[in-house]
């Protein structure tokens, strides 16, 4: 398998459904479908919605096309950005090395573009499988327990609430992770598997891989940030610490956290392994999360 | 039909809806569920949530319990007020006579609790229709575009583009009304309509009007704005006026927005009448609301 290849294959699957399922810019508000798209097109590594396609892929039979289900996916991951980067939030002037979207647009078209793709990753659960309403329905049930308020939100009310505070414990900040990171991540995995028609001994471990999963690559992001400059990152860099905010590295030091994301690596490459046909290509993204630079 | 004892009963049915189907206050983390709650209880009519049992009253089959579906408007509702009165929008300090939830919490939560209430009305169909896969997509395609970039959301955008314009024009308003206050009473009465098991005819009648009620109830709205006081109105009255926003009431004139409003309840009544029975509380409810108040 050439990994490169393979991966390459899979955003450009991404970036055309994102293009042909988003509302047009052009469409009125012509301001808010814009902000939107802006937002969207940020690039990045598009791990979540590839993470879809990929474990769609390891399944023989196609209970649905899995694009509608990935686009969602990363409209959902996006809002969060575009509302995490809002001035009483992060309040983040650059993302992907580009301006934010209230940078770019205001504060209130931010708000407005991030609730809109919120509620377009919904909708496109709702059109994409019109006439597979059992799949639909699974796939709702997985995306809105994963982005609601006891996971993904409540990771980031966490977050927020951590922040200053010195005495955050390990326990604490690995709810913080598990729901801020790896939720989407898992629930990437899983939407994928039910739009390729896995059982549910297979949903099992496509959950237990996205578990892993998504805390190594918190962890590596943690490192990252630790490590490498702000231009290499696209973001600026050192600034969870500056914040005063808890990291994996401020907890348990810089050597234990690169040991704990290779064991995280390696329990999700186990995970996948029993997958029908090892799921070579997810294994390989997992590793390759492992070695990036950003 | 003793139309305030029939209110009194669905406003009862709603809120005990509301209090078993939000996450528990006490459940991690406590900040955001507790402002959930918070916003979800400041009362208010319940106008959407009583529609949408109402609706669902007027047909004998019962394709599926409408209360899931009442909560999940109510929360979208919810959702939008709170994200409107941050700061970055319109910086309303009171709400139905409170503090609004960014006065009472702080922006960032009153920020992740709306996110996280847009979130949970998609859940809410997701679960609650669990066993009605079919209702539950019919339920979801009919929320999701109602709440979307092209209604709900777009009509704030450009609620906030009109602002300060003196040369918005009655279309540009009427655009805005549709979209901002129509779409969720015209959801509301369609997705009531769909889990008692309307038939086309009978959806296209409600989706009419749904049209009707929401234009006369957000000229009302203006009327009252122009015309009442604050603590009547449990919000600051004028308010929309002195930000330079075009109402009704500054484009028609008083007497015209009146008589504007009482055409579009007489048209919301004709379209109501088609529906089996004749739906004398939804009738009444109409005129109701173009009678009151606040």
């Amino acid at each position: 398998m050439d990994f490169a290849a393979e991966l390459s294959r899979y955003v450009d699957r991404v970036e055309a459904g994102i293009e042909r399922l988003l509302p047009p810019g052009r469409q009125r508000p012509e301001r808010l479908h814009t902000a939107m798209r802006y937002a969207m097109q940020a690039g990045g590594k598009r791990l979540r919605p590839v993470l879809v396609l990929a474990a769609a892929d390891c399944f023989g039979s196609k209970a649905g096309d899995p694009l509608a289900a990935a686009v969602a996916v990363e409209c959902l991951h996006t809002y969060s950005l575009v509302h995490d980067d809002l001035p009483c939030m992060d309040n983040d002037d650059l993302r992907r090395g580009r301006p934010t979207v209230h940078k770019a647009f205001d504060e209130a078209t931010a708000l407005l573009a991030g609730d809109a793709l919120l509620t377009h990753a919904f909708a496109l659960l709702a059109t994409g499988y019109a006439g597979q309403a059992a799949l639909g329905q699974k796939l709702l049930i997985v995306l809105t327990e994963a982005a609601g308020s006891r996971r993904l939100i409540g990771g980031q009310m966490e977050d927020l609430l951590a922040e200053g505070k010195p005495d955050t414990t390990k326990e604490q900040l690995e709810f913080i992770h598990l729901s801020k990171t790896a939720a989407m991540i898992e629930a990437a995995l899983i939407m994928g598997g039910q739009c390729g028609g896995a059982d549910e001994a297979e949903v099992g471990a496509l959950a237990r891989a996205g578990r892993d999963l998504g805390l190594a690559f918190q962890i590596t992001d943690d490192v990252l940030d630790a490590t490498a400059d702000s231009a290499t990152l696209g973001k600026t860099a050192g600034k969870d610490a500056r914040a005063g905010k808890a990291t994996f590295v401020g907890l348990h030091g810089l050597e234990a956290s690169r040991r704990l994301a290779a064991e995280h690596t390696a329990a999700a490459a186990a995970a996948l392994n029993q997958l029908p046909g090892h799921a070579p290509f997810l294994v390989a993204l997992a590793e390759h999360l492992a070695r990036r630079g950003k």
